[in-house]
């Protein structure tokens, strides 16, 4: 599997289940969510700004696309959440299953983020990002093409303590 | 990664915390409960007696141990839970990262049962067990020594539906 199948296996409409652990207190979160993944042109501004944001060539990108979630949380039940991000792949020239991850907005913390991906020999999609004061972990696969499953960790930036684990399991609801 | 370091490092106590999606319903349920993992000798006649149930012959077992399991969830909130299993290991002979693992009590179902494991590159053991009406497929793997996650698909029998994903974060409270 390389950076395009996962994009293209990715795209879509998934309905989301996700339970974290808080690991210091054994606290549960509950939240349930709308997944919308959607490709974007190489050529949109925005993929264009990012990229240069990050002194990277915008000619370097491919199939990048935007995440955009609406969901709710058992942690405030008063609160619907949303969000969105762009996602830019950055592939490394030599080989598609490898390379860095550009991010609007990052997973630990709200602000822009440059990760590591690898995909592996069994389709896991891996990705690490590095934080000022965390370091997050990012486990994707799919078990077939309309259930996916997604592992994050975040960790203390000496990357030894994990203080949050979280699970997803997303089902597909409509095709690209 | 092989079998050896594998059960070598599961050995001890756990805390753990588990939730099971269970996706038909998007129902969550959380579990707490406390894992001890034992060594069995493979001379002990509860081990031998499960690999001649099996027609195996008891010199290929490698590594057998004792898992116990004791805890709560707020499925039945008046209810603790408690069980244990053995769990016999009987290593390929030309690949101690893979073979199959005896069990007197399954996952999926609470009758003995017969998986197949693999140890992947990245240490991730991958177990499979079919059962009558179910399947299941449970992956674990170290984040540190003293962190480990689990993750188990119950699938139906053609192997396609997924019906509970559960994912569990334990943290080690005891060397073995």
């Amino acid at each position: 599997m390389d950076i395009t199948q996962f994009v293209e296996l990715s795209l879509g409409r998934w309905n989301s289940q996700r339970s974290a652990h808080h690991l210091a207190f054994r606290h549960f979160e509950q939240v349930t969510s709308t997944i919308d993944i959607i490709p974007l042109a190489v050529e949109d501004s925005e993929v264009i700004n990012l990229c240069k944001s990050y002194n990277i060539d915008p000619h370097e990108a491919a199939h990048p696309f935007r995440m955009s979630w609406e969901g709710d949380s058992d942690w405030d039940e008063a609160e619907t959440f949303q969000g969105t991000t762009i996602l830019v792949p950055i592939p490394n020239p030599d080989n598609l299953s490898a390379g860095r991850l550009l991010r609007d907005r990052g997973y630990a913390e709200t602000i822009p983020s440059i990760g590591k991906y690898q995909i592996q020999e069994d389709g896991t999609f891996v990705l690490l990002t590095e934080y000022e004061r965390a370091a997050a972990e990012e486990r994707i696969w799919f078990v077939n093409p309309n259930f996916r499953m997604r592992v994050s960790l975040i960790k203390t930036s000496e990357g030894s303590g994990v203080v949050t684990a979280s699970f997803s399991s997303e089902i597909r609801s409509r095709a690209n």
